[in-house]
């Protein structure tokens, strides 16, 4: 007998976009030691924690050093505390009613969306929009779902749905029926949104079809205009189909710090193989309870004051300053005649390459040219060929520096 | 279509033992409300934590609240300053090199020792002690490897290794080769501890078997005697052979605070269905790097703040403190007449309930007469039927207390 691995492993792609785009930067700086690279690729945000999480995160650590405070193993679900604020706030004044056992407080949206898949059987057909977040992908393909990689950049038994400028980065619908299906709004990489009507096409769709969404909802709090859904539960019908992840990462600055949730209604179901329905909240349930322990309790204290009227108005005014940012990067970009995506709703900016130049080619261009490091598209999925990703997560000072140096390239 | 759950889910057992246990504790308390309850079931730390970590835990937070001293996406891998800590401390003293590629931060042994098994292939061959932390065995359940459970409370597919008072808890070499051997010494739920002799059979084993052995080392801080290992690594040829889990959970009181770390060496091999040799620990880093976003900044910080002076200082003075109260439930069952193991390198008490009462007979009989809660053995696996845990966590004035009940019981 030897070890065996799991060898679906063997299908991930060997090379990390992120870090092939850091060996390149790291290649110019080197050859390159006076240039003052701006970096506007990795989707991590750079405003400190807000003033009302500190207080709090601060007094939940002193309580952990006193007998009578202290805080030793809590739910794995989470603490009420927390649930409640999450229900009261996002959800209530959008007419959305929760109960407390459909919300899982966990460690990080990521975590989140790529365990999700553990508990549906492997044999369900899974869709991705594309150009797509690689996590959705690469914990199906690890979990065996989605056979090898073709040439053409795709897994096999993956469903691909392409979003790019000829269908307006709006979602068709599948030719083949899918199972499960993968929709982040407003999207990461494209930076774009969903309207009610258009995510409605697919509430039904899942309804019609017997398939369950994974919504993500990394970047709701960006939304900036009305008709854009910031809950897919927003949608009637919604609850018996759709599966919600939400994060304190994007909106309160936790990329370090880590908390998130997830919702999972009581009416979802899934069937085994004698057709018998079988609660999907439960699954979860157990899932969580058997391979997670919960999140840090000062850290669920310190999200909770994410709520507090001091911490909404902090949050407002970090997320009024990176959507500033993505205003300049509009504004900027659009004004060399470049085609612009994004950047209204999200804090992504899509860009069509000019001259249908591949992506990695334009990366290289703003690298060497203006010293700007985005991400290129084709990173997320062949359908993102031909774009570059620009994030509004820097500093103002930055990204005006950004947007002056590239206005000075000939493109 | 219809969305197809994961079926392995169904052969769980669907009582969890913890809740069985909160539901007699409260039945009993709401028809005994005058009665003081202690509780020694659950291993969960009372102590707070310790100084040296509130400060250096403080001061993280605030770096937290300032643009410049602000930390966003760390590495999925942990920061080096832990693990670099982590490698002087716990392991180079004891004659073992790491490299820091070899060290994996988490946010608790629990998920790790649930996730690993996602890197191997669903058709080997797993063996688990018998009594056993269930979360081994039903991370398997989850994933495919262990088939139905029989009358016999084993399922089918699973080596189960008794340990009990005929073998003095020495597992023994399983008959039947195994791939994948979860070991956790100083042992949950027994308390006991393997000597260098006795664990180095099982690295010989797996050598000569090419398995690989699961070293789940939470309790090593408790060791208190000379020959026991804190490490497997301690054992000439381990480091091709073993993975080993820690946490700062058991040592530091991190519970609730969420810190533990994985050890993954280099020369360690498992092969894919042609025969050729993969990395394991580049597999885990695969799948620590896809789903899971690395361990809060602040408490990776305060986790650094275990291996100060002060830190080590305080840490030995809790494990006095608990090790204070085994010893005081040691002597006290012994001289009742009880047969008790454990409690010597560890912070667990395995009692042989007296005339072969079965487990929930005699935690019954402790809930109702002593108003002390235990956890029944048979909870931890057929192995443990007719045993109980006690556990040193409470207060020395709650230890004591509860003794006195017990001693005037007629066992």
């Amino acid at each position: 007998m030897t070890v065996k691995i799991n060898e679906n492993y063997l299908l991930l792609e060997s090379n990390y976009i992120f870090s092939e785009i850091n060996q390149r930067v790291d290649k110019y700086q080197d050859n390159n030691p006076e240039a003052k690279i701006i970096r506007m690729g990795i989707g991590d945000v750079t405003r400190p924690l807000p003033n009302a999480v500190i207080n709090k995160f601060t007094e939940a650590v002193v309580e952990m050093s006193k007998a009578d405070s202290f805080h030793g193993y809590g739910p794995e679900q989470g603490y009420d505390f927390l649930i409640e604020e999450i229900i009261k706030h996002d959800y209530a004044p959008r007419g959305i009613n929760l109960s407390k056992e459909e919300v899982f407080i966990s460690d990080g949206a990521k975590c989140d969306t790529a365990n999700i898949q553990e508990i549906f059987d492997l044999g369900n057909t899974v869709a991705v929009t594309d150009p797509v977040y690689p996590v959705y992908v690469d914990s199906n393909v690890m979990a065996g779902r989605t056979g090898p990689m073709g040439d053409d950049g795709r897994y096999h038994n993956l469903v691909y749905i392409p979003c790019t400028e000829d269908n307006g980065f709006v979602p068709e619908l599948p030719e083949k029926s899918v199972d499960l299906i993968y929709l982040c709004y407003p999207n990461n990489p494209t930076g774009t949104a969903l309207t009610k009507e258009e995510l409605s096409v697919w509430v039904e769709y899942a309804r019609e079809n017997n398939s369950i969404i994974l919504f993500d909802a990394a970047y709701e709090a960006y939304i900036q205009e009305n008709n854009i859904p910031h809950s897919i539960y927003e949608i009637e019908g919604a609850r018996e189909v759709a599966i919600e992840f939400r994060s304190f990462s994007k909106n309160a600055g936790f990329t370090g710090t880590r908390c998130a949730y997830t919702v999972v209604p009581q009416e979802l179901i899934g069937f085994d193989n004698n057709g018998n329905p079988h609660s999907v909240n439960k699954l979860w349930n157990r899932r969580q309870t058997t391979k997670f322990n919960g999140v840090s309790y000062p850290i669920q204290v310190a999200a909770s004051a994410v709520y507090s009227e001091e911490g909404q108005k902090e949050i407002a005014e970090s997320i009024d300053y990176y959507m500033n940012n993505a205003a300049i990067i509009l504004e900027s970009l659009s004004s060399l005649g470049l085609r612009i995506y994004g950047g209204v709703n999200s804090p992504y900016i899509w860009i069509k390459t000019p001259d249908d130049m591949d992506s990695w080619k334009f990366f290289d261009l703003l690298l060497d040219e203006a010293h700007v490091v985005g991400t290129p598209g084709v990173g997320f999925g062949p359908s993102g060929e031909g774009y570059l990703r620009l994030t509004a997560f820097n500093t103002l000072e930055n990204t005006k520096e950004a947007m002056e140096r590239i206005s000075k390239l000939s493109i």
